[in-house]
């Protein structure tokens, strides 16, 4: 395993896979490394030549009041986390590494942007879509690797792939949860006792709210029925429960197959999210 | 030669070539070939294993009251004379074939944009932009080629390159110019007789302005030169005459080596560019 700080490092390594005509999987990841990362990580190892993680707490998506200071970072274990299954490199490098320069030029995401938590974090998308290009420049994979958790920023990545015509195979893994339900999410490290154990609800009521919808095609009959929940088990404030078409994130309607039931909720001050695809059938 | 109208058959063509380990050197154009895109391709085509050109001429880098259903375009012609220089391929896609989707995603220039021609063609070098990212994806180069005539678009290019760690170098050419000196362009062809007479006073006044500029250090004085040159020879109308640093197009200061001497004058209906690059010396 070699833990690549620069990207002149990265460039030799990549540079050196390429000549040898080796495969590249790539798992981008913030670190705090958790079994959704092993996850992906063991998906990139069994299908490419070469699986390579960036361990990267991305500055650019991140608001002027959330958790960019405080979010979780610890190389060392995330390199025996990544060393465990197998990860071939890993590509840590500074901010400074990563921004030497502002010339001022940005990718701006779109409509896909304004909904779900794009609505609570403005800009945070085309934060995402910055360093993910940035990353796929300096990688080149084959394929890359993200977790359905964040089921919107693979949508909206999945876009850019598409419409920038990105030389790169996007593969979205289905979320891995506690034994109790909670979507593994590096954020929960903050919960405090009691906090963890409401958490499962949010996972639950997105259950309750699935049979729902499934049940009476109701979109708000099914946000209810999660609203309700989570309110009654739960002393979280809800951001957002939605159901929106899925990759295109817009309303449901009759033509409508595939969704997303997602919602964010704060549970004291750490905010989670959590999300079911559902098929609603052929129409 | 080979014209590929498709992004499956580019693909297939690249496929081929990197699989080789073929370098390849790449010189986007919207066509209307003239000698300074035959210069680009025929350093590429020395350079590399594999020349490509791309001919297409991109609807967003024009503005709603532009040139873009006049624009000159007679493939067969490009491919004669793409074939006269030793070009491999020609990638002449559809604009269906080029932006299929939507998602809304895009690529926004920074304080660069806003000088010399972003003043007049909000959004062009947005447009610029995105389909040279798009074709730096689908040609995946080695090297791409640009023509200084664009002083401003490759500077913006370059930093796009630069910020977001694209893996192709930038190479730009120098102006190949009439013997009159008027640069070649392919909006020359819509100058009538009289205004291709007035049309090599453009680069009188640039070489006019250079000389005050190199001797008096003086920036408003050498676009005062350059000015009054155009008014008195030309029927024109200026729309920008400007000095600034190069490549970062910033207002000339005591710190300023390398400038970009540049205008743009309407000739009758014709918006013709051109530009000096001049060395300050040492600071």
């Amino acid at each position: 395993m070699q833990v690549l700080k620069t990207i002149a490092a990265l460039q030799t390594f990549i540079c050196n896979a390429k000549r040898q005509q080796q495969t590249i999987g790539f798992v981008p990841t913030m670190g705090a490394l958790h079994d959704g990362h092993l996850t992906l990580a063991k998906a990139a190892r069994e299908e490419h030549d070469i699986a390579i993680m960036s361990v990267f707490v991305n500055p650019t998506q991140f608001g002027p009041n959330e958790d960019f200071d405080a979010y979780p970072r610890d190389l060392a274990r995330d390199v025996a986390l990544a060393t465990s299954v197998g990860v071939d490199a890993i590509f840590a490098p500074s901010v400074a590494e990563m921004y030497p320069h502002d010339g001022g030029i940005r990718l701006h995401a779109g409509r896909q942007a304004t909904m779900l938590c794009g609505a609570s974090r403005p800009g945070h998308f085309d934060g995402v879509l910055q360093v993910v290009a940035k990353l796929f420049h300096l990688v080149q994979p084959d394929v890359a690797y993200f977790g359905q958790k964040d089921a919107q920023q693979v949508a909206i990545i999945e876009t850019m792939v598409r419409d920038f015509n990105f030389p790169v195979v996007i593969r979205s893994v289905p979320i891995v949860r506690e034994d109790d339900g909670l979507a593994k999410s590096s954020r929960n490290m903050y919960l405090t006792e009691t906090e963890r154990v409401e958490a499962p609800q949010l996972y639950a009521a997105l259950q309750l709210a699935k049979d729902v919808l499934l049940n009476t095609h109701h979109v708000e009959k099914a946000i209810d029925a999660a609203t309700a929940h989570i309110t009654t088990h739960t002393t979280g404030r809800i951001d957002y429960i939605e159901v929106l078409s899925y990759p295109d994130l817009a309303p449901v309607d009759d033509s409508t197959t595939q969704v997303v039931l997602a919602l964010a909720v704060y549970i004291g001050k750490t905010r989670l999210i959590d999300n079911l695809m559902i098929n609603l059938g052929g129409n």
